[in-house]
């Protein structure tokens, strides 16, 4: 039998605002595998909701397709373990309605968390360790990631907290957002 | 300034030999993006070397142009950060050629360490913890990881240990090769 504990953690991945490689603001394309990838791993560690957000309505129906193939179509028989994380996912404009769509269902407003590969000190940070606990504590949270060369600044002011950037073996620090969201969540709540 | 501590540990992606999805042995397409996402990580956490490994041919030529576009080709300059990642790549055609390489490098062959979803107990399996302190010991290391549904089991009887695979919240054990090669390499690696 599955066991499916679930955590009150929910996460996004924003399309905007994002940085491009020049450090302008952007609004970058949907990674098929970005929907897939993370959406695995949030059903492996219990996440309880999975939101793309994207305010470009071309993008948002790619994604629905993506997704409605492995839900519904002939991707859910052809491999039902795709279509059960694929159930995770849900596609959103923008932060208000990720925001509205928890309180919804939740009654209350979540903690927000963004991830960024940069170390801001006029931000409040909180470590793994301190995140881990809130979570344990079944603190309802929402953890934001971004793609491209990761969320703008001004997007990051209106973040209750920044998680630390994972650190490695070395001070090269170029990880994909599939990469960063699997380490980010196997060390919030992966039994090691 | 860069720093740039490197382990005694080298990874290599499988794509042969490996189940498909009826567990057949099969040889599977290499994924660009394996290539991308694994070599990022591996650079991160100081990896000597990331060797990819298929038999095929034409599938070798292909991952040839990937890595040469990023290494050498308009990508390098474009992406100066990608090709940092990449020139840690290597492409072989089995695992012979990937022990020979290591040893003629070395001078002495690797402890061949394979991950895998599943348990087996008639294996001798190694914990993260206890791999993390043969890396730190500076062992000469090898960990393998297989594409599709996994390292044929024939295969998985030549290695010297399994890893622990992953676990997380649930029982839901489904994770791309991408995500799991993150998460491993982080438990090992990583400070957190």
């Amino acid at each position: 039998m599955q066991r499916s504990r679930v955590t009150n953690l929910f996460i996004a991945l924003f399309h905007y605002p994002v940085y491009n490689k020049n450090y302008k603001e952007t609004a970058s394309a949907i990674t098929t595998l970005d929907i897939h990838d993370i959406a695995r791993v949030a059903r492996t560690y219990g996440v309880r909701g999975y939101f793309i957000v994207t305010p470009l309505r071309d993008q948002r129906e790619l994604a629905y397709k993506v997704i409605k193939h492995w839900t519904d179509g002939y991707g859910s028989v052809y491999n039902p373990l795709r279509r059960e994380a694929l159930r995770l996912v849900s596609i959103r404009s923008s932060l208000d309605e990720v925001i509205e769509d928890i309180e919804r269902v939740e009654g209350k407003r979540p903690i927000l968390i963004a991830t960024d590969a940069r170390r801001y000190n006029d931000k409040e940070m909180i470590s793994y360790q301190e995140l881990r606990k809130l979570i344990m504590q079944e603190r309802l949270i929402l953890i934001l990631f971004g793609t491209a060369w990761g969320l703008t600044e001004e997007f990051l002011n209106k973040m209750d907290m920044l998680l630390e950037p994972i650190e490695g073996y070395t001070d090269y620090n170029h990880l994909s957002v599939r990469s960063a969201a699997a380490i980010i969540l196997d060390r919030l709540l992966g039994k090691n």
